[in-house]
């Protein structure tokens, strides 16, 4: 008997932060907003995924007019959001009840396949955990003392999302780790103690947070099609 | 009195290289090929540069027809590659008799600015070196023993071209280390004993390895234009 599957869908905080990019999750890539594209990745990879949608208290009603406007009508459950990341997350996973595996992954990224759904959700069935990842294409240096210094890039890895766990070891990190200033899910899982199981992603599953990533995802989708 | 500006342009190896993807710097952009656009950015910088452009020996040919048909006539120094980056790299710099300060450059990062080909001469002029560099976008884990561990990802930094040095500087650098496992020449220069300055690059100036980035590079040159 296969696990419930849920998808965590992370569209954004209050969008206030200094000098960072707004997310995008609601300009139109191809004539549909971007979480739409997002949330259908996960429709395509099953129609029995229960879906979670974290937004700011103050889009409701843009998401509500989008919907309407682009014929959405999965059925998702919405949340409103945190200050940050940590917090939308945590009341995203308080709307989930029951046990199984939950794919966290930020409303900003639509270009992500339905394999690399499947995968995580294999994963993190067998490990626990399955974090999306794809290693650098360019040379990396680390800081440090005002000074820098080149490290071996093929020892590291970008993290991109879906970052998809059980759902009670999630819960329960992020109930313990109370540290509001963790940017993904993986190092919550971390720092709760648990081995974090990372897999190849893909470098189309870009996140959208600037005016140009739009063009790109536009073309990389226009590829797709 | 301004010194002597040379841009060394790195066009690729014997593309034999396993498994990684292949430069794209034939392929044509927008009507007109990769390396020839990334010519052009160093002639928007200065009309004065002189310019050596390191091929693979059987792409000569090639040039030779590209040149003809795009009507690129701004002279340039040709020059063999070796078979590793770090090998033709070191032939491009025998190609320099006098001092001064030459950017090294990949043939296939042709949305290079006037502005930061400007600002690495002039940061080399000053600091004996300049490397455009970029923070990361995205979260970072570090490998280690079959595990993975979250890392500061403030603390790094993703590398560019140009990178831009002392003539002398780096010739003696790449004379005296010869490690041809290096891949980039900052690492060459810092294993000569040499700091390196980093300088903010941008994340428009992508290297074009796949078919996507050359989508991608499309969509970003024709919002320039």
């Amino acid at each position: 008997l296969s696990q419930n599957e849920y998808a965590l869908i992370v569209a954004g905080g209050k969008g206030t932060r200094m000098n960072t990019p707004v997310p995008k999750q609601f300009l139109e890539l191809a004539g549909r907003p971007v979480i739409l594209h997002t949330i259908d990745a996960f429709i395509k990879y099953s129609k029995q995924i229960k879906i979670i949608v974290v937004l700011p208290e103050n889009d409701f009603s843009l998401w509500k007019e989008l919907t309407v406007k682009h014929h959405f009508d999965f059925p998702v459950v919405l949340q409103t959001g945190g200050e940050t990341r940590f917090e939308s997350v945590k009341r995203g996973l308080d709307k989930i009840d029951g046990d199984g595996l939950v794919a966290i992954h930020d409303g900003v990224r639509p270009l992500v396949s339905k394999q690399i759904i499947a995968q995580s959700f294999k994963i993190a069935a067998q490990h626990g955990s399955a974090v999306a990842s794809v290693p650098l294409k360019e040379s990396l240096r680390r800081l440090e003392d005002g000074q820098s210094e080149t490290v071996d890039r093929s020892k590291f890895r970008i993290v991109q999302t879906p970052q998809t766990f059980n759902i009670e070891l999630i819960k329960t990190a992020y109930r313990d780790i109370n540290d509001t200033s963790l940017t993904d899910d993986a190092s919550v899982a971390e720092k709760a103690g648990h081995t974090i199981n990372l897999f190849e992603g893909s470098y189309e599953n870009i996140k959208i947070t600037t005016a140009e990533d739009l063009l790109v995802a536009a073309s990389l989708l226009k590829q797709q099609l």
